[in-house]
């Protein structure tokens, strides 16, 4: 059973996650890719993960068959469950791609058609805090190589995204506007951080981020959740996210990172929906987890620069 | 330069390391332990570091030749520097020892002495943040295999230990007692997450801990900082480091972690101090890094109860 649990002191909280329970011999200690000898995620071997819960298929075939495009399971070792939330795993691809840059736009599109109706689906059954999220390569979490991405849903709102809406709420009523709104405004004036101006969408260095070459896209549309913008952005946002990973890979050779899709709870107006893609290029050591302050080496602006340069 | 940043929107900080400033090609993508060829921490080799602030050595030998026990000196790629901090190295024994386990409590009582004296030294120097910390291997984020701590001390107060302090303040008022003092009573009462009652101090796996086999250190006296303790806990505190260190040997392989000494910034009499070791067992990834909140596979009893067992 999974048990979430308040730090005494601090608004911090762990999810004991028990189903995931492991002997001290159970950790890998050992670096470099795990290879698993059969990708459970690959067509033919649908009966090495728990039945699928949607996919994209051929009309008339049969679940848990090959044939799909996109088929989301629930996770096999899952972090929540029952009463805590649920835990899901998106197959992203078919082929058993390894690097997001070669997806291409299409295939993205496809994917967050999916990302799409999963945060309804989770929204529907009543879960306020949904997070999806990608982590691609083993520095960055990830346990298969087969490309896949993965939506927890929580009953409880993590205090981070509490703390944001706070500050969303308290500079609505100072100025009657959204903050992410004038934030993107105020980096599409100054321009340094700015690594590719899409229309719908502005791909960018955050001003203050964790990691080197850490990139966000944000929307230009005030949208609070993916799952409510219109349908009419995804193409633009697959081109974005494309156009990310690509210069990801020319610029800094197919990084580990963490890719996040950012929502609001339900009815909560003031948020502004967005990604983050934060690459695992420095880690996280004492200081960090002490003050919780990170140490990024390279300047946002620096890496903006190198990243408008990166051929796509 | 180094430039302290904070996000537009939360309390989220971070330091951009202007003098660690690096290039894409510079990153180190390969996994494994870095072996360096020289290794610039041991004896003979004192011209390979930034001139010695501090040294245990004979009386009278000259500063940058050998002879020492334990030396610091200027972070050769200071993450601070200048106007925004300090941020020093102590080689903790002329050895080119791997493992802290191996370093035996009257070692430890000795390098305990340096971080004493080194606290005081960025105390005196105006530095209201102090935060001394180990990383231990390579996935913990050491660069180098020696065995070093590290100090940095910077001009502002993170957010998290102003959390920390805002709470403590808080049960004072509603209590008239220490947040911690209490925690760690009830944590004896309760008696499942006790490593071991060592007296002084007491070796316990926190309640809500982060990672699997997480360990707290935690003084029975109610001090504020390590250098405004007595001195007479050093032997105590050297000798529950060393059971630590075994302990985590015995149970989880010598696993790659964080050590942190937690104190208080000046005139913060509320303040507890006390050392956490943070194995790094599982990795963040996308959930973590959105939500704030960790995932641990091992609940604290489990935890607690190999280390109990374990041999010393």
């Amino acid at each position: 059973m999974t048990e979430l649990r308040r730090d005494p002191v601090v608004d911090r909280w762990v999810l004991i996650a028990g189903e995931r329970a492991k002997r001290p011999s159970d950790f890998d200690l050992v670096h470099g890719e795990r290879r698993n000898a059969v990708c459970s995620f690959c067509p033919g071997n649908e009966s090495l993960t728990p039945p699928e819960v949607a996919a994209v298929r051929p009309d008339g075939s049969a679940a848990d068959t090959p044939g799909w495009t996109v088929r989301v399971v629930p996770n096999k070792f899952p972090a929540v469950s029952g009463e805590t939330g649920t835990h899901e795993v998106i197959i992203e691809t078919a082929e058993h791609t390894a690097s997001p840059a070669d997806l291409g736009a299409e295939k993205l599109r496809a994917i967050l058609g999916m990302w799409r109706a999963r945060l309804r689906a989770l929204r529907d059954a009543g879960l306020p805090y949904r997070i999806l999220f990608k982590n691609q390569g083993v520095a960055a979490g990830a346990t298969r190589e087969h490309l896949h991405s993965q939506i927890i849903g929580l009953r409880v709102v993590p205090a981070r995204l509490r703390e944001e809406l706070a500050a969303a709420r308290a500079y609505r009523a100072r100025t009657s506007r959204c903050i992410w709104c004038d934030a993107l405004a105020a980096e599409l004036a100054d321009g340094r951080r700015i690594v590719e101006d899409a229309g719908a969408f502005v791909l960018l260095a955050p001003y203050a981020s964790r990691q080197p070459f850490e990139l966000a896209i944000v929307p230009r549309v005030h949208a609070p959740a993916l799952e409510d913008a219109p349908g009419d952005i995804d193409a633009a946002l697959a081109a974005t996210l494309a156009s990310a990973f690509s210069r990801l890979r020319a610029a800094v050779d197919d990084p580990p990172f963490n890719l996040m899709v950012h929502g609001a709870p339900d009815f909560e107006g003031e948020y502004h929906f967005r990604c983050e893609i934060v690459p695992t290029l420095t880690k996280l050591a004492g200081f960090e987890i002490a003050s919780g302050c990170h140490i990024n080496p390279t300047p946002p602006e620096q890496a903006a620069k190198v990243l408008r340069e990166a051929a796509r």
